[in-house]
């Protein structure tokens, strides 16, 4: 990797302060699996009897600690359980080395805890199609596990990162009869990030007792509002991973009934999304997509999608020019339902394009202000039926060129 | 648009010399429809007779020129023809103005050259949504048609250049049964380059004699090889068209049997296509992406796709990197059937990976001299059947941004 790339202009003021949920405790350690001077593997401890759900990358190629965990979601929520993360090594396409790398990973955390095997769930992201250098990250198992601590979610934000420019966090606390349950959650991307799923490691905690069927319920419906509706430039990641663990440590049980916490949850979730795409390599522009007015929810996500994932679009986004004819285009080419003489933009609050033609009373220069500006909203109505979506991007500079032109080297 | 791109580096050194193919003549203007100080409307006389074939976009949201050309081609090829073209604006998302515009323009054309309405086809190429002032055309109708002349092809391959760096054209000789037919074409297109079909102007001409229907087939046949294998961007136009003109003036007749004639025909359309990506915006290397041992070509041909128009590929090439990581990572991406242990990977000669796996002889040196070069081979195979396909592609670098971030304004 490149030098560190400069931080993100759309990243927060700081890192949020993320309360303590009751079951959860980090370490982390810098094992030098690539990166030198800074932490780069993470370990996590789960309460016994923490339920644990996930959603993975769909890529054809994923990599081993992928189709290790998903192997193992899904088993008894018996006993303690682990998280062990690494970042600059992928351990993607890494053949029969790469599963037994994952082995040593997780046989070395067992040990070091006490606890069972198949409650060991791993990740690993950086560079694909290198060895991971898996006794590196063994080494430090015993510091690790003598390290733990509640209160340092923050360090374990940080030792996930790859070229993210800011560590990422996102809480929430709800009231179920009268008592607080607490979720906190952690992501890591800003490359290589498109649906399905959103290209990234997310781990969010919760100290609600949830059975693990209803827990994975809500995070597979809450993905496909937050983490599935980002994009940076399309590309989808062999090690996208989201795991979340309820340890049930604060007595309170949620149910499918308790829509408060699945909607709290998705308000983390889509927090942690964002953040994502703020930190899009060399974004400048967060940008939201809404299309109403499809055939079809689906054939409106398509066209946002199109959108979203088009060259010319977010470079003209990228140069603050209100260029509603690369909207067009990307709705054309979407391959979903559009009927030119019935199609209407807006730029923030101007409508600029009006059932298939230039609008008359659009002002050039309330468009350009709106451009300017660090968020921008396009809004594309089909005006064909009932469909909606919303996508969030970011825009695509020379940032974003100079980040990947020289990655491995 | 802002100040005139540097000539791609990837340009050929001079443009060809082109036959002139009897029956056709061309005239140019400066109309000012957008540029000053440059030509930017072309008019084609076609004799008597000529029939004319033709390939279009299949954009949901295609121009009014786009349209008119589609319910003209598939008439009776009686009388002379004609193709006007303006580049500076594309005459897209303009609505009934914009059908009133193309009217006025073919109306011109018809009534200055004495032909029939129908028989006049148009193409406008550059900014979308803007009315076109087809008054500035329509003024230039009388000079245009004075001024045809059958050697000025290459003035013609210039007034339709929008963001090209160069002009671009082809040409063949085929003999059939001792006599000679030739074909020569031109083409305009560098951005919002991707099928389908690929998004440019064509205009190949040739002085066979053929049927229509036959034509048709040939060059829609062609096209699927050539111009639909191409992008950039994976941005698709409003206004992509490829029209083809046989004049019959040589009074050879040229059949479906003649595959001489047609692998002729393709050899011209694959060079305008390699052209086209040889000048994609900010283009510094020309990429070949060969796919074989797919499921099915189709499949084949969207793993080449997913490949070619992956932005963390198109920025490794442009830094030179070998990076078959990112190759691994669209081949998973696609959607087509993959299995990530039969999967290897060629850059130039050098395997560097072998069914899954970092090939062990894999020489890093290899490979870095093969992507310092200005030609770059990419050759994946599936291990699952006999699928194969062939795409082209160009890098994404600093340029691409420059070019398009600032493209209105």
């Amino acid at each position: 990797m490149g030098g560190t790339p400069p931080l993100s202009p759309l990243a927060p003021a700081a890192f949020p302060d993320l309360p303590v949920i009751k079951g959860v405790e980090f370490a982390t350690a810098a094992a030098g699996v690539k990166y030198a001077g800074r932490t780069d593997v993470l370990l996590v401890r789960l309460a016994e009897g923490t339920a644990v759900a996930g959603v993975f990358t769909r890529s054809a190629t994923r990599s081993a600690p992928v189709l290790d965990c998903q192997q193992k979601i899904g088993g008894e929520d018996t006993g303690a359980a682990a998280i062990v993360v690494n970042s600059g090594n992928a351990n993607a396409f890494t053949g029969r080395n790469g599963v037994a790398a994952t082995r040593n990973v997780t046989t070395a955390a067992a040990q070091a805890l006490g606890i069972e095997e198949n409650r060991v769930f791993t990740s690993s992201t950086g560079v694909i199609g290198e060895p991971l250098p898996s006794d590196r990250i063994t080494a430090k198992m015993g510091e690790l596990a003598s390290g733990l601590s509640p209160d340092t979610i923050a360090d374990a934000a940080k030792a996930i990162m790859t070229t993210d420019t800011y560590p990422k966090g996102a809480s929430a606390e709800v009231q179920i009869d009268g008592q607080t349950v607490k979720i906190a959650g952690i992501a890591k991307g800003s490359g290589m990030i498109a649906p399905d799923m959103a290209t990234m490691l997310v781990y969010i905690f919760t100290d609600a007792a949830i059975d693990r069927e209803v827990l994975q319920s809500m995070v597979s419906a809450n993905a496909d509002l937050t983490f599935n509706c980002i994009t940076v430039d399309s590309d989808t990641s062999t090690s996208d991973t989201l795991l979340c663990a309820a340890t049930g440590a604060s007595g309170v049980r949620v149910t499918e009934r308790n829509t408060g916490f699945i909607d709290a949850l998705r308000g983390v979730m889509l927090d942690l999304a964002h953040q994502v795409v703020r930190d899009g390599e060399g974004a400048t522009k967060f940008v939201q997509i809404h299309v109403s007015g499809a055939k079809s929810d689906a054939d409106a996500r398509t066209h946002a999608m199109s959108i979203a994932n088009s060259p010319l679009v977010k470079t003209a986004i990228a140069g603050e020019d209100a260029n509603w004819g690369r909207i067009v285009m990307a709705v054309g080419k979407s391959g979903a339902a559009a009927d030119r003489d019935q199609l209407s933009i807006w730029f923030g609050e101007e409508l600029v394009a009006d059932k298939g033609w230039r609008a008359p009373g659009y002002s050039e220069e309330a468009c350009a202000a709106h451009m300017k500006g660090e968020s921008i909203d396009i809004r594309v109505d089909l005006g064909l039926g009932g469909g909606t979506a919303t996508v969030w991007t970011c825009d695509l500079t020379h940032g974003y060129i100079s980040i990947n032109a020289d990655y491995r080297s």
